[in-house]
């Protein structure tokens, strides 16, 4: 399986920043982990918050959009792409991997690999965006890897937005988990795999319904995880430290400020770019 | 208030279409009701459905997508503009204006026309996207025509995806409608304007929750009416019998015929025609 391609002529790269990128800001819960486990980093973050959300789009306009935040990406000279969005890392992973001269790694095959390494009854659980979901990438490379294991996957179009919203204690999101999530209980899965950056704000009430028997995982971990370690195989691991983070947004209304706060703190002050669509 | 401009130089466009627009395909219960009481005249309709929702984005952002939607439709020779969509009405309206050779009608001042008529308390409420409340378009252009008026306005991000997702009737929807409402119940409103073409599917939940003395306006009607009435004293009513219908969209996952149909049955079927961004 062909998670990232190397290339040589990037071999000296060491110092140059990691591009990550997402179709909002959800792809921050991924940055976090990175900075975390990988704390002399350079990071150039790419969110497009002008045309958020991903999910609901085709395969055709996910690409597009996809490929114009690569495009601004490769621009910066970064040395290694993240694709921090399941959507598009679900949809058009190998798009990607074919024009980028550096290496990239999407978030669905750490977080598959992590998962499949921790279902005891061999029954896995997918839930995602729309798109996510409907591009069926998890229940087919799950499958790829071990035929064995039975694979439940739900779209949960509301969680994005009741995440968003700052609904994820509310009544709403309890009822709507219980109607989502009914299936999965009733097929007795051991593990659940949220397949989307803006789960793990879901996760108390995703917790509750589902039971604490069932091992909640989302891609950060596994995802910060995977690139520490090729990075590292492939020598490409920062020689320097007091790294430099810039972040940058095709749209910046307070409500992206407000929202990315939910998610990462007040991390983004003082760093934050917006740039102006068209991005290519 | 201009709702308008005439350009006398397009006086023999009677023939030409009428271009409809919004940032996705709300803007349909609009077109509906045109079709209904202006059944001649010939409609181009252009939705965003590649970078909807315009509700949670900056004003920056939604007059750049709005004004490349506007030149879409003004090289198909439309002989009048309706924005058919709250959030662009209530945003950018005047800029929209300024860069058209042809009349432009917004759904904002017809539907609040309407509600001023409507009110016996002088209370009127407004519910609509972030975008939309945020804009205080309602709220100011209601107190510029009678300054008695109380108007108390609530934006209610939830109702879109929900209406989209077809949970209308579902649990959620009454749950979250009693939070958003809460305080127009108890501001006494005795007239509502639903200023999001999304929220006519809610209405019966709506209605529910503020009571049946209170009124609820949309927008079809009152901009339907108007129209007709735009076009009849300048002299722009279609001559032909047998319209045509052109329905663009920028993008079309099967999802967008299915919420399609939520709003306007199958009408979209053989006329639906996709267009690829950039649109400029």
């Amino acid at each position: 399986m062909l998670l990232y391609r190397f290339d040589p002529k990037n071999a000296k790269m060491n110092n140059n920043p990691i591009g990550i990128f997402d179709s909002g800001i959800g792809g921050l819960t991924v940055v976090k982990e990175i900075i975390r486990v990988l704390p002399d980093e350079n990071i150039v973050y790419l969110g497009d918050t002008a045309r958020v959300p991903y999910g609901t789009r085709s395969k055709e306009v996910i690409t597009k959009f996809a490929l114009e935040l690569v495009n601004f990406l490769l621009k910066r000279e970064v040395k290694f792409l993240v694709v921090a969005c399941n959507t598009i890392s679900a949809t058009c992973l190998n798009e990607i991997i074919k024009v980028s001269p550096v290496p990239v790694l999407g978030v669905v095959d750490p977080t598959i690999e992590f998962a499949v390494g921790m279902t005891k009854n061999k029954k896995v659980g997918v839930i995602g965006t729309a798109g996510t979901i409907n591009s069926r990438a998890y229940d087919q490379r799950i499958l790829q890897g071990n035929a064995k294991i039975k694979v439940s996957s739900v779209a949960c179009p509301l969680f994005v937005p009741i995440a968003e919203e700052g609904l994820a204690d509310h009544q709403v999101a309890r009822l709507i988990a219980t109607d989502y999530l009914k299936d999965l209980r009733n097929n007795g899965i051991d593990t659940l795999i949220l397949a989307c950056t803006h789960y793990p704000l879901m996760r108390k009430i995703i917790e509750e319904t589902m039971g604490s028997e069932v091992v909640l995982i989302d891609s950060a971990k596994p995802t910060a995880k995977k690139l520490k370690q090729v990075l590292k195989e492939n020598n490409l691991l920062s020689k320097k430290k007091n790294p430099k983070y810039e972040f940058y947004v095709t749209d910046a209304p307070e409500r992206v400020l407000k929202v990315a706060s939910r998610f990462f703190g007040n991390v983004l002050n003082g760093y934050l770019k917006k740039i102006t669509l068209p991005i290519l």
